[in-house]
């Protein structure tokens, strides 16, 4: 056995002697490696496999600490669900939340994902047969040149009629937008940088912040019109010195805002005065409900200070992973930069993005996706006005798949998803959307899965817990 | 008929007029909106759609031209050709090689790739289709659990058949080997900090190195044994301080040398022993000629020091970018920063993948195309013996899709390379593998393209350009 799985199981000992209990404070790895005469890198390895066997919890600066147990009565379960007192630590509230998703959880509103028989499966599989029977040369490692350029001026005609013009030479194929964000983040960043972000801000942006030893800075952000401005120009001015701003303009997760023109407009001018770059984040974009699309904060960037990033994750095929962005003047160094990070893009899943828009076949199955989700987000709105406490507010998003449930301040959020997940519903605490407990009262509620009767009952039930525990306190 | 077609088929009678002849240059987009009273939009769309049509060619940064006959295809070419200077610069050698691809080059030998015809394109697209139509449900966003665990299962059985055991909780699927690499990288590593390589060695991975800010030591690198032991053990000694080892152990790119076992091992022991951190790339491992599969270094590795990075993209489909990696006691925090990288791998891929190593598909799709590769590899390799100038030496692979060639040491593979495109050939010239000029002399052929007349005359004028340049010098 090697060195480090002694350690590890001698400190298992410890704790489930009793010394060391549940949430407690472990040694650090400094003392673990004195006590057994070891250096520190094997007293990391025995934390770390410790910390895959899910028996401790790392914190970032705070060290190691044991886990609490896992709830595991009278539920079926593929997987240890995670606790809600692990959501806090950040570095880890993605892959939990992923975990809940693999669990037997059997109703499900904790993601930010469209439910799969939302998209057109059987035509997608034909789509991708004839593609690469037609061009088998698409199985090769990268994209032929004409199908690049025929498919960079697909999307910036796409662009254009939301108001978006694109130079031909400034699109980017990435692996979905999240490789489109870190991208940015890593070039615009040195480690120790301070980024600000919505607050509340989708969780997957603080764990990739973290991961490159950025600080976030929180500006609120409203359900009602997004990042508040004035909040944003005092941080500016009296906070510390900020290198660059992501935002989520249109149906921002988690609070469903969507930001009007006019302060896209001023956000730009105001961030182009303090210096400071942009990462427009528009994942949810192309689902908007009735309307024209809305148009990005990048459409009236004159000087290449926003890089723009997009997906058709949610609007197409979520397995694809097609994401794009459009870099400005940062673009050169994107190209780069992604170049040594991944190379290139499945071509195959690109050729079949190209046939969906020359075909129109793209516009018809993202209408469609939009009508439907349209209809939920009504459903799922008016089933919480009709169950939850009273003092409950939400305001029903114009797009997305997310609506944001503010309940009674002294509503816990983390044990009412304990609770629910006893009788196996899922969703997302507010707690998971700061790094601050400003959301404790609050709940985000995915709208992507398909209305039934399941559905309406375990809302119900959540609005019945909740009251439940509203009383009990 | 779309206001943009008109267009088109006005322009289109101009051309067959003679009013344009062929490879005549083209109104631009501007005059021709004028002309027509339309804006720029539509006179591109205009383009586009006769250049879909393969009536017109776009040149970047030059604009329109009236498409050559069919007949003269073979000089078409629809991008310029990278000049061999600018080549130097190690931080677009691969793009430049890449562009080198999308030229019209009618002999190909730059890449280390598999040409895509010996990929089953429409067997894979079958599978494709029956992959999703069963299982709808991976046209989602995530890897379904059950599904997740089969595949990670598949793939340690597949290691153990070469002597490789992997943890069952130590497997993590990534955007082709580059984004496993560039993880391990950002792992190990800060900006500063001094990496060991071959050398020769593969330049996407010095673009790497230098997109992180990492400074190479290349080590010395021969096409019989691999890496030089003697020489590593000297600079791990003598040298700077180095963080951590980027080594290919099987099949090294570009030299093809395969490292004997017992060179593995003493490797293990003295990264150890100098506390330097192992990143085995091995992707051409699959592509072994005759005898078994080579055992990786990671084989020996009781200490979980090594990350053992890999892919399906050269043994089985380019195109679908399926990378592993295998982290050892870095596992944890890789799958960390691979969530904030870039999130999941297209689950529909993964799925395809798992079916086909079930199934048996991949054993003989794997195994026929490493048969085309050896007959290709001996074919190339007498041509070169046979017309190649005296002193030229070459030691054939045992696997992989790179014959490295040494001329004598007066020739000048950069000229060559210029002489070379000239006669529409392509190959990868030595300068390009070190940041040294240590390999002016070599070339490196890849041998993936399916042998035939053309090859064959192809490389015997470069052995004629190559003796020419001699005679003259």
């Amino acid at each position: 056995m090697p060195q480090y799985q002694d350690i590890a199981r001698e400190l298992l000992a410890r704790i489930d002697s009793g010394e060391f209990p549940p949430g407690g404070k472990l040694p650090s790895v400094r003392q673990l490696a004195e006590r057994h005469g070891v250096n520190s890198l094997t007293a990391l390895a025995a934390y770390r496999w410790l910390e895959q066997k899910q028996r401790v919890v790392a914190r970032p600066r705070a060290g190691f600490y044991a886990a609490l147990p896992a709830q595991t009565e009278g539920q079926v379960q593929t997987r240890a669900l995670p606790s809600p007192a692990t959501l806090v630590d950040v570095d880890s509230r993605m892959s939990q939340l992923v975990a809940l998703s693999a669990s037997g959880v059997a109703v499900q509103l904790h993601m930010a994902e469209a439910h799969h028989s939302l998209y057109p499966a059987a035509e997608l599989a034909r789509r991708l047969q004839q593609t690469l029977q037609r061009q088998p040369e698409l199985i090769g490692a990268y994209l032929p040149a004409a199908l690049h350029d025929r498919l960079c001026d697909q999307l910036r005609r796409l662009a254009a009629s939301w108001q978006l013009d694109l130079p031909a030479d400034e699109i980017l194929f990435c692996n979905g937008i999240t490789e489109g964000i870190s991208l940015a983040l890593r070039h615009l960043t040195r480690p120790g940088d301070t980024v600000a972000v919505e607050t509340p801000v989708y969780f997957g942006l603080l764990q990739t912040l973290s991961a490159l030893g950025l600080k976030a800075l929180e500006i609120p952000c409203t359900p009602d019109a997004g990042l508040s401005l004035e909040a944003l120009e005092f941080a500016l001015q009296y906070g510390p010195p900020v290198r660059c701003l992501v935002t989520v303009t249109n149906f921002q997760n988690p609070t469903g805002a969507l930001m009007p023109d006019d302060n896209k407009k001023r956000l730009l001018a105001l961030a182009r005065r303090h210096g400071v770059a942009l990462i427009e984040d528009d994942v949810f974009g192309e689902l908007y409900f009735g309307g024209p699309r809305p148009t990005p904060l990048k459409a009236w960037d004159r000087d290449g200070d926003v890089i723009y990033c997009a997906s058709f994750t949610k609007s197409l095929a979520p397995s694809f992973r097609l994401g794009w962005l459009s870099g400005g003047r940062h673009h050169a160094a994107l190209e780069k930069l992604r170049a040594s990070s991944s190379l290139v893009s499945p071509a195959l899943l690109l050729g079949v993005l190209s046939e969906l828009l020359a075909s129109g076949d793209y516009a018809r199955i993202s209408r469609k996706l939009r009508a439907r989700l349209a209809e939920q987000m009504e459903r799922v709105a008016d089933a919480v006005l009709a169950s939850f406490p009273r003092g409950t507010r939400l305001r029903r998003p114009q797009g997305g798949l997310l609506l944001w449930v503010e309940g009674p301040e002294a509503l816990d959020s983390g044990r009412l998803l304990e609770a629910a997940l006893k009788e196996s519903i899922s969703f997302a605490p507010g707690m998971l959307f700061s790094a601050e407990p400003r959301f404790r009262h609050c709940l985000r509620l995915n709208f992507g899965q398909p209305w039934d009767e399941a559905q309406r009952r375990a809302i119900a039930r959540l609005g019945e817990l909740a009251a439940e525990q509203l009383r009990t306190t």
